[in-house]
């Protein structure tokens, strides 16, 4: 059956998403679209607006067929890695496609791109050595590294969705059989724009709108299922964690900081500090930031510290990679069949006990989810795949 | 200057610690009382109802004349280490007198017994390991030990405050020039009583009524100054640090757990599991209640786990003891002025950047006892003893 895939985070799920899947579905001539979803925390080092069922079930009632969901340790990372997760699992299920938003404004030859980084590799590294202590951001950094080596293809690091593009695209090219790459691109609104537009709008401006209480306002730009979500069922932002996060700085001796997955430099003392005179999260991460470091980069890390994760976890976890099923259409059940001997990878379609070794970082990042709203479900255990008819 | 110590609480302070104040005066004929208190957790694992500036102040303006806080290491702890600090700071203050409240019914010369105990500390070790497996409660097997060794006076390790008499009494009797006791009959409400006397009541039901809203009913057992206290201060119970100490409790490994200060015996698999079921402090200690732990040794370890304490800060802070002042009358503060060169542990009046190694444990104990309520202020750096004239 064919197959196309997209890696998302749907939070929340809009009318651009409907129309990614529904475009990837003409583009590529799939008979099942498959969507690569993060679980409830996201790439960008933030909580899930809804949890990643709810989301889940949204998408497949609105153009996917079948979603799978990206391990913690894939998800909340920077887009290389995100990238190489997301590729990485629909490799497993033998995926022919993957269809991309992208924000770039020039034509480009992804496919020929990922072929490049994968030969030049060296070069790359060599060239990023020479400016890595220039005091820019790590974006700034890889756009001029690409200036000299890869002129003339507008390669501009600082948008997130092209950076993405561009991820996908090197790890694609290091498979065996590469997906073919169908770039699409966004058609209104930007990514970081606030603005809600007509029919389309940024899943930002959509957050923004939702926590202060202008749900009314975007409605148009929303499915109408997922306006009834957002408005009934628990939604948090990083505010809701924000009195655990304090707790974890001010508790945590320096040792224990340093433990944590990417603390490096010194951050910790900065971090705890910060802490301590921050009464929300945005003013902490305003308390904290430093020009050395991107707001998402210090998002994630705050991420990483909510949910106590480790180096030698999130390796184990990438060493046991699986395939989570969220949920089906009648169509995706189907491709499932077809293809549940050959995958790759193993397929979980049920968190049981005696997997909680493997899942130890999933299963605890949803448990410490679910401390940020009382009404928020267990999301693991006694669980099982959405079906849609 | 003749001079009487207590050790206390005054979770929160009432007329019956105002009586035991005065009756400690009139008793030891001392011209300053000096109370030795706990700081912001207290000896059954409890954050205190309000503040310890809050608790001192009231102290001094109902008959204390000097307050010293008790540090965490030595509050927070069974009813000998707790009586061994107490005792510790007094003779370094170098106090004639103890004064203390029991519920002993009977007559009991607790010098004698701190002696006979101080004499026959192998008997006793061994006695007690002939019982310790037999799944009593330690308070229980205690009071078998003594029915035997030190028959006919009353020793029932099952009342709290008779407990405490017994533990001073040992301690003190260690020391060169043991402090004369006098002990003191509580004369109306029992330890756990939680009706409401007529003038004295029990803290226990004191906190009861606070926070059932119910301030008006006990406003007679209470100076008036203590009642617009609570009425208008910040006020805690374990509840305000529930949804910390479940984050903690998810957030940790197992083996991180097992280095909190008195986990021992895979209590730690217990508490987390029942954390994950639990949606109130209440039911978590319910939950995790063994017959094996009585309460307050649980709500302890709670505590220890809620402040991140290891066994080896627990020990350096012993090793670093000091006289905190918290406050003083005139009368106290004279006092200090005449034993200030004698004093055998520094005197802190002042918790400064320098002091952060030493008083580590106490400053991080308070400034996460203030994420328990908004309104809490900063409670070591900046803050100076009262004085009350």
């Amino acid at each position: 059956m064919k197959s196309c895939g997209i890696i998302v985070e749907y939070n929340p799920f809009h009318n651009g998403h409907q129309y990614h899947a529904k475009k990837a579905r003409e583009i590529s001539g799939a008979e099942v679209v498959i969507a690569v979803m993060s679980g409830n925390f996201l790439q960008r080092g933030e909580p899930a607006i809804i949890d990643k069922w709810a989301r889940a079930n949204e998408a497949l009632n609105h153009g996917i067929d079948l979603v799978i969901e990206l391990p913690f340790a894939y998800a909340v990372q920077s887009a290389d890695y995100f990238a190489a997760g997301g590729v990485k699992l629909l490799q497993a299920l033998h995926c022919e496609a993957l269809c991309f938003g992208t924000d770039n404004q020039t034509e480009m030859d992804y496919e020929h791109f990922g072929e490049f980084v994968n030969h030049h590799q060296i070069e790359i590294d060599q060239a990023y050595q020479t400016i890595k202590n220039n005091g820019m951001s790590y974006p700034q950094q890889m756009t001029e590294v690409f200036r000299t080596l890869y002129p003339n293809n507008g390669l501009d690091f600082s948008s997130p969705n092209h950076i993405l593009g561009l991820s996908y695209a090197k790890e694609n090219a290091t498979y065996e059989k590469p997906m073919i790459l169908y770039p699409l691109r966004r058609e209104q609104a930007g990514y970081h724009d606030t603005k809600i537009y007509q029919e389309f709008a940024s899943a930002t401006a959509i957050r923004k709108a939702v926590f202060s209480g202008e749900l009314e306002k975007i409605k148009q730009v929303l499915p109408e299922q997922v306006a009834i979500d957002l408005a009934n069922s628990p939604t948090v932002s990083w505010e809701n964690y924000w009195p655990l996060l304090k707790y974890k700085l001010i508790s945590s001796s320096i040792t224990e900081l340093q433990e944590i997955y990417q603390m490096k430099e010194g951050i910790e003392y900065r971090l705890q500090e910060a802490a301590k005179v921050s009464d929300s999260f945005q003013t902490f991460m305003k308390q904290a930031k430093t020009k050395r470091y991107t707001w998402t980069r210090l998002q994630r890390l705050a991420t990483y510290i909510l949910t106590n994760v480790k180096q030698q976890e999130i390796e184990n976890s990438w060493n046991y990679s699986h395939l989570q099923v969220l949920g089906f259409t009648e169509q995706g059940q189907r491709f499932l069949r077809e293809e549940k001997k050959k995958l790759a990878l193993p397929l979980i379609t049920k968190v049981s006990k005696n997997l909680t070794t493997q899942l130890a970082l999933d299963i605890r990042s949803n448990q410490l989810y679910q401390l940020g709203n009382d009404h928020i479900l267990e999301q693991s255990f006694g669980r099982f795949p959405i079906r849609i008819s």
